[in-house]
């Protein structure tokens, strides 16, 4: 039996661990509209046009339409109380569109031509026997605004209550006792609303879509949970099933299916590296050795994996098989990857540290001290300040960011690469949140935190000024309609890897 | 308390009788296409184009549609077992249309413009998270046709099993033991089909539209029964249902709803009138005279209320309040209701002669008398043979048929008004299966069996040989799109009203 091969035995501990899911309703508080606005964020904005309250006065008929707002942005199940005023002698035929930004509400499904499948589009045609009824739609969706179309009705349709009963393994905000500005308690209260809305029976990428546990994502997760709702177990349960996914080669997957039964999903090459900080994360928290001592093997098992990629030179080959994603940009992601190997590789000693195998952590020692070194050596442009990637010397902020979160420059350095990569118009971008937040982890190793404050004001809180109430899958200020998969649509406005001011917060 | 307060007795044991409903699966039979035809009803045949065992080794994706012929119509919930083949990361999304007849399976619903709701349409759109699964459309449909259109798949979807899990009060057709000739079998194969699919927890009058328990087609329900599945616990539990709708009044309704409660529907003066007969053939056949003396008062109730519509003369006053229904078809109605008036009074004094209530028959015979006589002095045009209607001396089918049936006319009489009414080209002929079936009931009552029998052959017949498997709501030969309801897809291809063959069999 290889060391790796405990996933039956994991499996099994992972179900026991799975969480009683918390229900709760949230009850739509105001009747709104769409309108298209240039300032708006995606050119659309919402004006409210009445109390939710009084929709028990309003009659609904064939053709009509109403679009409430649930005041935050939830996760659950719709629940209609529907009652019929006058004839009553066929069923109801309504249409739901389910939405998390106005955008969303406004927009005409039929000429979405994303990437990703159109079936994640929160929308539904229901069919209703019986009147009066409480009409719980059986899917779960994410979403704050809620339009509903009457399709047909035999009659007048009264709704004495449109609410979702929200569900999470987690009911309630934990309260901050952190010394935070207005505009800081703000963004800490999204974030929180974000991880919240993603703890379901696993970590969630987004309740929207993918509704998966990815483990680059359950990586930030666990940290923001560490410091807020502290669920050790449903970060034990996520990452017991990431590890019961591996496979014969011993390598874990970056995403699994949970339902009907535990599957496999994607690789990448980042995310299976990484393993060893979400593990290091979860036993520096709960101090369970056991686990960390079980789980080591697999750990090391991913380095062993991703070792042939290195060159005699000690620098990547370009040619990296499978997916390596870092971001969602284009761009050579050699010097990213090298990083987040090092970076991986110190996660790993500190956690044999940890669970005393320090044994094992000797030829791990040597191999940062190389990897560091050939990195310094072969990507490091002393003369400019900056890390460069690949063959064509490729210059992005994954490609600075990576190497110094692994420890690779000293802090000083570090302000150094951070400034002198500023000045190259051409960099490649964070594009994701997920970037974003290991560039402001960046800017705090290299002491600059004034830099990381701005950058969380201006990009977290500028999603919070231009109305989110939970963190956005994509955000590129200015960029509206931008997406990974060719249509905003697509997007989660509510995704888990946006929520890691909490993590700024509470450790700065 | 007056007579027919009973009402929330009669609602208890209506409820203690509702009977438990039998399950079964019948899987599509053949992969088919829809092509158009001018011989064909509704100018659509269907083309098989393969065995539906042969789904399971074909693969479809987004924009692939699929249509299954189940070999005959049955009511029940639509089973799909479904399995991805390759990409497996998004829900599913399908619409589909369960069909009763092939032009519905082929129609454009956007082009719907009927009178009734659209919502009776049997199209669904659902999005199936998770696969493989066996999927269960929650709503019952009747149908023989499905088609499935996959309008978003991940990867290749395989369909190993496209069922429907049939529900009724009762599975299997009774064999009958009569000595019929091929064709009278396939007629009566067909009509206990059509009544067994309408036999659910009341008897339905369709199980597409309208799903209601109405009682001119319990009626006609319960004597077809009486021949075949001798279910006499869903005959009275649907009686007792209508007496315990009953108004304040008195007046037992034409129709209720069943679900949530109880709840009084339409109101139509003819069939309130005929509950006596619908008490009298239960009675006679359950000998359960406990039942019919308590129900009597309320059979009576209904000449009481309905009396004030005579005039002096004897004749019915032109005005009629309320809905008077004898077809679907416009015309005089009143020597039609007279009929009908005349034909309840004797089922109630048979009924009070069965169960020992005779003192209360001597006004009812002396009013039977009155009102044969009248219409037969008012009515009657000796001349010609023929029984008219209304101010104008307007003449129907319905017209004659009706008085006959009363017994008004000797069986000699009766056979030269039938042969009358054949000669007058503006007479209104019969619309329905309701009122062929009274029709042909009056050739039998004026021995004119060979008339009957053809009239069964060119009528029930005829829509065997156009591929009926359950008798149609409304048929008329020749006129494929006739609709009470402004469009053909509002009809109903499996009526309860159309199953009489059962009777015509067994009493001739």
């Amino acid at each position: 039996m290889n060391h790796w091969d405990q996933r039956a035995e994991w499996l099994r501990r992972a179900t026991s661990l799975k969480p009683e899911l918390k229900h709760w309703a949230v009850n739509a508080q105001a009747m709104i509209e769409c309108e298209k606005s240039d300032t708006a964020w995606q050119k659309t904005t919402v004006r409210n046009v009445g109390l939710a309250s009084s929709l028990s006065d309003m009659k609904f008929k064939t053709g009509s339409r109403v679009i409430v707002d649930f005041g935050e942005t939830v996760v659950g199940r719709i629940r209609l109380k529907l009652r019929p005023e006058g004839k009553n002698d066929s069923p109801l035929r309504l249409q739901i569109i389910a939405a998390e930004l106005p955008y969303e509400v406004d927009a005409d499904f039929a000429d979405f031509r994303g990437g990703l499948s159109r079936s994640w589009l929160q929308d539904e045609v229901v069919n209703i026997d019986v009147l009066p009824c409480v009409y719980d739609f059986p899917r779960r969706y994410s979403l704050r605004y809620l339009k509903i179309d009457v399709l047909a009705a035999a009659g007048e349709i009264i709704f004495d209550e449109i609410s979702v009963i929200a569900e999470s393994s987690e009911e309630f905000l934990p309260d901050s006792s952190l010394p935070l500005s207005l505009e800081e308690k703000r963004i800490d209260k999204v974030a929180l609303r974000t991880l919240r809305n993603c703890m379901q029976d696993v970590f969630e990428d987004g309740p929207k879509r993918d509704r998966r546990l990815w483990l680059g994502d359950l990586r930030l997760q666990a940290k923001a949970n560490r410091h807020s709702f502290r669920r050790f177990d449903v970060v034990e349960r996520s990452l017991l099933l990431l590890a019961a996914a591996t496979d014969d080669e011993g390598r874990v997957p970056a995403c699994v299916y949970t339902e009907p039964t535990l599957r496999h999903g994607n690789d990448i090459t980042d995310y299976s590296l990484l393993l060893s900080d979400v593990v290091l994360d979860l036993i520096e928290a709960t101090d369970d050795i056991e686990l960390g001592r079980q789980l080591f093997p697999l750990v090391c098992r991913q380095f062993e994996l991703f070792r042939p990629n290195f060159a005699e030179n000690g620098l990547l080959r370009d040619d990296v098989p499978g997916w390596t994603f870092i971001d969602w940009a284009e761009f050579n992601k050699s010097s990213a990857l090298h990083g987040i190997y090092v970076y991986s590789l110190k996660a790993a000693v500190r956690l044999a540290e940890k669970v005393g195998l320090l044994v094992e952590c000797e030829s791990l020692q040597q191999e940062i001290q190389h990897k560091s070194e050939s990195l310094r050596r072969l990507l490091y442009d002393e003369s400019c300040k900056l890390i460069v990637s690949g063959p064509d010397r490729e210059i992005s902020y994954a490609g600075q960011v990576w190497p110094i979160l692994a420890g690779i420059f000293s802090p000083d350095e570090a302000k150094e690469i951070l400034s002198a990569v500023e000045n190259v118009p051409e960099a490649v971008r964070p594009r994701t949140p997920y970037m974003y937040h290991h560039l402001v982890e960046a800017y705090f190793y290299a002491g600059m935190d004034d830099k990381a404050s701005a950058l969380i004001n201006s990009y977290w809180g500028e999603m919070v000024r231009l109305g989110a109430d939970t963190f956005w899958e994509v955000f590129e200020p200015g960029n509206d309609f931008l997406s990974p998969y060719k249509e905003a649509l697509s997007n989660s406005a509510c995704h888990a890897w946006s929520c890691t001011p909490i993590c700024f917060f509470a450790e700065h």
